[in-house]
């Protein structure tokens, strides 16, 4: 494990909302860490739709989805936040002296004097398919993702999905893999037309298979898998030699460890005051889509205002003698100069 | 007084919350009039700090005052508001049949469902001059803006003031008046240079009077100005001719007739709740820096987001019976039809 990080703020999601705390925490002097799940900044906006136009951002009659997040890493920067991506913070635990104790699934530990909780509609996690006795070949032999493509170079691949990840990862690997095999259930794509095209001509290449049908049995020994069994529509089943099985059923979301750390929850959302918006647990606040309050909607809008009003009571605890004095950055020098203007 | 206006809801103020109002009433079908003192919308953004950079907008690194405005128009034009400009509304009163009937100083008269005060700071009204008498004269020789510059051709202008307002309208009414005299209180103009070098030509070609000092005196009969006294800062006095009068003393912002409209008050702001931001009488919601709460922040971005919580609990005003779907502007084309995209 690495050397601890100790810090004013941690905030627990990239999203939109998460990203705009930075700013509002930064207009006051307080430095963040985020932590998220996924592998860059985003959150729903880069994972579900980077594409889709918003409509209802004021001062924005339509920006897209990834578009935003980009202007928004513009506004921080100023701020210089460190980000830790890919990773989940597991722990979370208030210390005697004050403060809390982070520490996420890949072993970084933070001490921050305030958590920021803006986890949107909880973590991303990918689906599973029904298949019997798949846990056991999963980290081995079965993977959601993939980190490196080296690790799949030699091995038979078996690529299971219609979507985008499902084709992209299919285009990727045939080089490296062994043998590629697409497994789909029906013969209809919902990937990129350019992406379907270019998968049916490696097919009719020979340099892949394509199978239509549905992943019924996995069998190896001691998580290390060797082939899989796939049912067709007409009944009839075939064998597919299978090292490393490749799954893209989409992700859900989860709420995560965050349901275990003793907050007061509500239907898989945390309450928050409309003052603060602090949980039930002082000092650790709730921002965005995951909290809820009377009238409170989901939108990233409403996110927004809630960090602002989240920044003044976590200035307060971090900085508990100070006077916050409330400025504008159109007419403050100081907050001018945070900003990098001057 | 033309025909009363019917309609959902009545805005009184355009600046940037009462503006992003209307896109959010609009996305629930409500139709919207809207009523603002000045003669353009923007509030304070346009007529205190139009130039002046923004840097708090969630998703806009930088934008100007009157470019965020121009934004909010555009984003709002699907729903195609009714603007009354230059109109304050004086008369708010509750039906016995349910709504409210309002009526501006211009004679506009209005029955709306639901009334939303967006009135900032609210209204800008002329600073008076410290001058003896002065009120007698005003509306027939003393003016605080000008409507018509004919109004003004042949009489003897007196323009008090050092601003960009005395500059621009020294040199406008210059070619109109019989004579224009500007007077300052010091020889050192706040005015944009341009304004200030044309000014000091007109002077030195003898086509205006320039008097430094501090007018003290007016002097005419029946409310009609023949003549006023300034007292120079060496104690002389001067007498100048002067059938108008138009003194730039900057704006200042009063509550106005809000105040007698029985609605609780706070030190000239008025309490809402957090779930719906509405004042202590029922259909009327006020949104925006004139309103307080637990934890209020004068930001745009909060009146922004009270304007979208308004927005539902205004709809169940509108349409009782009606069920409310939450709908993104991203997934829903019954949303994008509305804001014209298909």
């Amino acid at each position: 494990m690495s050397e601890a990080i100790t810090t004013d703020v941690v905030i627990i999601g990239a999203g939109p909302v998460g990203l705009f705390a930075v700013f509002e925490l930064g207009l006051l002097d307080l430095k963040c860490h985020v932590v998220d799940i996924l592998d860059r900044p985003g959150g729903q906006c880069t994972e579900l739709y980077p594409e889709k136009p918003i409509y209802d951002i004021p001062g924005h009659p339509v920006v897209g989805a990834q578009e935003l997040i980009d202007k928004l890493m513009e506004q921080i920067r100023p701020f210089g936040p460190t980000f830790h991506f890919a990773q989940q913070v597991e722990q979370l635990e208030r210390l005697a002296e004050g403060g809390f104790r982070l520490v996420t699934d890949a072993g970084t530990e933070f001490f921050a004097k305030v958590v920021v909780i803006a986890a949107g509609g909880g973590s991303f996690q990918p689906k599973r398919p029904p298949v019997p006795g798949i846990e056991a070949f999963e980290a081995t032999s079965v993977f959601y993702s993939v980190r490196k493509m080296e690790s799949f170079a030699g091995h038979d691949v078996v690529i299971v999905g219609g979507g985008d990840s499902a084709l992209d990862w299919t285009l990727n690997l045939q080089p490296v893999a062994r043998r590629l095999t697409l497994v789909h259930r029906r013969d209809d794509f919902r990937g990129a037309p350019h992406s379907v095209e270019q998968m049916r001509r490696l097919v009719g290449e020979g340099a892949i298979d394509l199978v239509i049908g549905q992943v019924t049995e996995l069998a190896g020994t001691d998580g290390t898998l060797a082939s899989l069994t796939v049912k067709k529509s007409d009944g009839s089943t075939v064998a597919v030699a299978a090292t490393r099985m490749l799954p893209f059923f989409g992700l859900t979301m989860k709420l995560g460890p965050i349901a275990g750390w003793g907050l007061h929850l509500h239907e898989n959302l945390i309450p928050v005051d409309t003052e603060k918006f602090e949980t039930s647990e002082p000092g650790i606040f709730a921002i965005g889509d995951i909290n809820t309050y009377p009238g409170k909607l989901k939108l990233i809008l409403s996110g927004f205002h809630e960090g602002a009003l989240m920044a003044q009571a976590a200035k307060r605890l971090v900085d508990p003698g100070k006077r916050i004095v409330f400025q504008y950055t159109t007419s403050s020098t100081a907050l001018q100069k945070k900003l990098g203007v001057h």
